[in-house]
């Protein structure tokens, strides 16, 4: 393994730029000669990716809360094993479109008496955080008109409207409080380059 | 709910009986007016049938141990949650052919270093055991001669031998003088009548 080899994860409301600076911040680091893997949550590995389409297709009341959040845990055990950490021993950077922050913001907003449970289930089953994570933060309208401009099928969350992506919000900055050791909030409200700039000068 | 709606479950090695014996005992009971909700594991739920089928296709080594603990971990809540809990709310019985016994067994005969961790997910996400286990004891050279008589497509476990069958045999004895409260060991190397009626006697 080289010194290089980080585990960067991008967290954030919907809507506001995770993918486009995952993307853009792979783009630079290979430019300058540094080997990327690039992936996401829920999916990343062939396992997890199935693990997603039971979690993300079918009603909204399919799983409850706890079922759920084992199914989250089972394909993030999955993208771990057999993404993450085979690329971070061969000396690979990874840079992961959400990780575990995910589930614990979004289960905060809609079932807060389940976080403790989740930190116990990842304290248990995961127990590995990325080096460091970027927190996208900005103003939840922009964001959503920004989402809604797309159609993934995969809305469950945006369909929840501007007061939950506030909750959001608030939670992904009070995790942020939280784990200042690894956490970094990017301001973006901004053009996605000047946000990738200030990215990159945190590296 | 009734004073007589008991959550009752079948364990044993592979070939032992516990199907046959979970059917018996379903259709004496309900000759006998008390409904019966006849279930599974895993699946015994729509979402959990989804998880099985995940679990138990593909190649054996396609999901690590961890990642499989906490599928089946996954499929047991749902079972739970949308079958079990719902029966006995109603005052019916249940009767499961295999609960969380077998995990405890399965993972315990193949990987017993994650022995530990398999109770504490219990205790974490699932938190409920049967009234009562009847725990089908017998020669696994029978047992196995039994099961190898059908053909499922789904003997992952069979196919691991005679020697693994032993191992299993002297987990589920160990657990059933760990947890003399709820489980009773039957003597599985009888004809299906005469396991079926000491079964029933026990009720
Ligand atoms: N800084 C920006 N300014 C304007 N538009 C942007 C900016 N960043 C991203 N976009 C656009 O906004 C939309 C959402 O961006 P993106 O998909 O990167 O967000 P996301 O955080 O990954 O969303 P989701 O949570 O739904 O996955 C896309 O259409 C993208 O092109
Ligand atoms: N007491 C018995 N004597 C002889 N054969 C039996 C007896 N009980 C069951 N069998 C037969 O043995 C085979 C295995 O029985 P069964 O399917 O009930 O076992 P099981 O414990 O459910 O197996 P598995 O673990 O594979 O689900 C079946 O073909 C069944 O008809
Ligand atoms: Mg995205
Ligand atoms: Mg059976």
């Amino acid at each position: 393994m080289t010194a290089t080899a980080r585990f960067i994860s991008f967290e954030g409301i919907d809507g506001s730029g995770k993918s486009t600076q995952a993307r853009l911040l792979a783009d630079s680091l290979r430019a300058d000669g540094t080997e990327v893997v690039l992936t996401r949550e829920p999916g990343g590995s062939p396992g997890a990716e199935e693990i997603r389409s039971l979690l993300l297709t079918g009603d909204t009341d399919r799983w409850s809360a706890r079922t759920e959040i084992l199914l989250f845990t089972a394909a993030r055990r999955d993208h771990l094993e057999k993404t993450v950490l085979p690329a971070l021993d061969a000396g690979r950077t990874v840079i992961s479109d959400r990780f575990a922050d995910s589930t614990r913001v979004y289960q905060g907003a809609t079932r807060g008496d389940l976080r403790h449970m989740v930190d116990q289930l990842h304290t248990l089953m995961i127990g590995r955080e990325p080096d460091l994570t970027f927190i996208i933060d900005m103003d939840p309208a922009t964001a959503l008109r920004r989402g809604l401009a797309r159609s993934s099928g995969e809305d469950r969350f945006e369909d929840m409207g501007l007061p939950f992506q506030e909750t959001l919000r608030h939670g992904f900055l009070s995790l942020a409080r939280a784990n200042t050791d690894r956490c970094v909030v990017i301001d973006g409200n901004r053009d996605p380059a000047a946000v990738a700039s200030e990215i990159r000068a945190h590296l």
